[in-house]
């Protein structure tokens, strides 16, 4: 009994035993309140003294009723971070640091993993194809689990892409493709098929904004996720609203996580507080169960447990940290994931660019005037203040938002490779640089118009039906 | 903008009231904490001095950080209550009188309104029917709103019925009809669409139950329910595991329902806590969402603002005080509705009836001997201890559980009031009492198992099928 108590304990989380703790806390003062025969307080006393012990063995701290494990609070909350953290979580992403997020420390932080060399090398083997920019130049930095899919991938296992956006407003920016850009070399690589999440609900929940509203924007911005050249018999694109009402099995793992998961951890993952809404606490579970393929029946033909792989930027973690908890308690693999830094906002790289700052952001929808407008007017320059000093000094890309936007678009790595030692050399001036990224902004994003003129209504209804994909199961 | 803001503030409930002022104490936080313009801040000062006078004038208290208002609390949290109040809520009910809840206090406590002898008279003349004996006796003797469902209707404005159940178990119990017997007669005197919501998602939140076992009991008891006689025409049974994954009009309700309520008013009602589950930090809002007509499209062509009627027992009434307060802040009308008393154990009217207490409870699968040995054995008696005693002094009904439940099941009234007086002057013997209750109750249950066999998987399936009711809307 006692062994197989421990053998639980040590499955558990910090603020599983957290919890733990205090429901046994519980149980104690209520056996007492009730007079119950000492035996069995004794009994109950006795388990609440050895929780305590496994969650201070567990996390270095004393148990204290109320405080959740700290370390689980950190990274999240903004008013207990330590000076020189960076604040990283869904809504905000916070840096003093002109290079921006400090990645390896993140990386500590969340426990993840790095992308690193060998692991490059073997999605190139798997895959036989050359390893997306993306990958080759850190922009995909952090994984979860990645090795895991290439075994089973390696023995024929299938498994598929989930990845999403919150449908905030209609004006995507360039930094919303990145995730769909790398997820679309994924599923062309892997050939898998892919489920893309539009949270409507999220959005309705945490903005000024009707349902009806939150659902227009989902399909508006699905128009530009289709323009990014998905393959509409191997992606279903689904809104929450719509979705949620039109398939059992995914209500069904929602309802599974949000058994799983106490106020006290959304508290310490989410820094949610008593004044939010219920619908904002129970949100992540929302978020958590596309991971599991049984939420679509029709694509994967009823069968659970066919592995999920999850590109996104790495703010979005914290939602798969807590999924990745839930899973085997649910009987579910866990998703493996793999993480992008953030795109850099024209004025810098301390923060990511947000399109409720139409200054910060190069909108889908610029026009080329626009698109040169902006980035002479706001991309940070890492070149020198007179023309003399940078041609003695040489500029500094680790700072320089165009040559930063450059390594996520311009595809050609010998290229990038000139311009950085012609910039750092003071050889190449800051306004020639930014002609350089108009120059390949511009073209890009006439294509992406042009694609997603082609995008009727008619089309995305066709990717947001519930159907069968490309695959057999 | 003062006046606008006061006027604001009167429609608030005291709760609301709470949240706006810690909202508002917050704000004031932030702005101070992020060295804001002394204007700003003063300006922000003035509002939160403001909503805290709006609260004292509202609930006569002091406003305190983190202390919901008391009144309240008291309503659904046993360790608040006053020493001697009944503790009532959606799990408990329990009083230390035998004569059963104070049901006149609980109309004050809860805000409700007693349902008269004018109120039943004007059901008997908008109906044309005599008044169901639940009326008559009391049974039903609370009410929230009905007055305007009857305006609405004498005006030929239709509305619909909405009533539930928690299938927590495969065994329902005779006290679990009286809200189905009713509400089948409300059905048929005024007309109306009626939709039954097995919750069956919060039975696998509260319960250690799988989600397929939860969903097996909601259709096993279906069949109970359809055997109290409803018009599959007219009636439209749910299983949320089922129904949520079917209908995006359900969905959407429930997400605006959970955008307006917070954790401190879910707390306040229900007496949630932060180890509780996510699940069930949410759930108020799905059981508030049927009270909505556009949770039905199917039934009602689409239309919002058809007006609810809700009878249940009064323990319910926490999620539709919490609807009510929600619906005029998302458009929609406030549900009507009708309390009913508990129904009582067998071992007097301090408990409710409980399926998961055996020996409490006289079963719908009970063979006629084990009715007569459970009401013979376990049913409380108000008689004397002694024939002597009894033939001088006579029994208590008021305390008697075998004359209490013939106020529920025997229907003539003049046989009932001839019990009465012949137990209460002693004429009438314990046992013959408990032999007119066997007599009555062992036909009755025969006949529902006689017509709950006649209910088959394909009957539960189309009356679980969301479709269009023989109503034009």
């Amino acid at each position: 009994m006692a062994d197989s108590l421990n053998c639980d304990l040590k499955s558990l989380s910090p603020l599983q035993l957290f919890e733990r703790v205090t429901e046994q806390g519980e149980k104690v003062r209520a056996l007492k309140a009730g007079k119950a025969p000492k035996d069995e307080i004794d009994a109950a006393v006795r388990m609440l003294l050895s929780l305590k012990l496994s969650y201070k063995t567990t996390t270095g701290q004393d148990y204290r009723a109320g405080l959740p494990p700290k370390d689980l609070v950190v990274i999240n909350n903004g008013t207990t971070k330590e000076e020189d953290e960076d604040l990283v979580d869904p809504w905000n992403v916070q840096t003093s640091n002109a290079k921006g997020v400090d990645y390896d420390k993140l990386i500590v932080r969340f426990g993840s993993s790095k992308i690193d060399t060998d692991l490059i090398n073997r999605i190139e083997r798997a895959t036989g194809q050359k390893p997306h920019h993306f990958l080759r130049r850190g922009i995909f930095f952090s994984h979860r689990d990645m090795d895991q899919i290439l075994d089973a991938y390696e023995n024929k296992k299938s498994f598929y892409l989930y990845t999403g956006r919150g449908p905030s407003s209609q004006a995507m920016h360039v930094g919303h493709l990145i995730p769909f850009m790398f997820t679309k070399w994924l599923q062309e690589v892997f050939d898998v098929p892919l489920v893309i999440q539009l949270t409507d609900d999220e959005k309705y929940l945490w903005k000024d904004m009707t349902v009806e509203k939150a659902y227009e924007y989902a399909k508006e911005n699905a128009k530009d996720i289709i323009a990014c050249g998905f393959d509409v018999n191997k992606t279903f694109i689904f809104s929450d609203l719509d979705y949620l009402g039109a398939s059992p099995g995914f209500y069904k793992n929602i309802v599974k996580v949000q058994k799983h998961v106490t106020f006290n951890q959304v508290k310490g993952i989410f820094g949610f507080t008593d004044s939010d809404c219920i619908g904002k606490i129970s949100f992540p579970a929302i978020q958590a169960a596309p991971s599991f393929s049984s939420s679509f029946p029709q694509i994967f033909n009823g069968k659970e447990n066919i592995q999920c792989l999850i590109p996104c930027a790495i703010d979005q973690d914290p939602y798969f940290r807590m999924t990745r908890d839930v899973a085997p308690r649910i009987g579910q693999p866990k998703p493996a994931l793999l993480h992008s830094v953030f795109f850099p906002a024209l004025q810098g790289a301390q923060t990511k660019m947000s399109a409720s700052d139409p200054n910060s952001s190069i909108f889908l929808t610029d026009t080329p005037k626009q698109i040169k407008t902006k980035i002479n007017k706001h991309a940070f320059s890492g070149g020198r203040d007179t023309i003399e000093e940078h041609r003695k000094y040489g500029g500094n890309c680790d700072v320089d938002v165009s040559f930063m936007y450059l390594t996520f678009f311009l595809e050609d790595d010998d290229r990038l490779e000139q311009l950085k030692q012609a910039y750092t050399s003071g050889e190449l001036l800051t306004g020639e640089l930014k002609k350089v990224l108009i120059e390949t902004m511009q073209p890009l994003i006439a294509a992406h118009q042009e694609r997603r003129k082609q995008v009727t209504d008619e089309v995305v209804k066709q990717f947001m039906t519930p159907r069968k994909l490309a695959f057999e199961f």
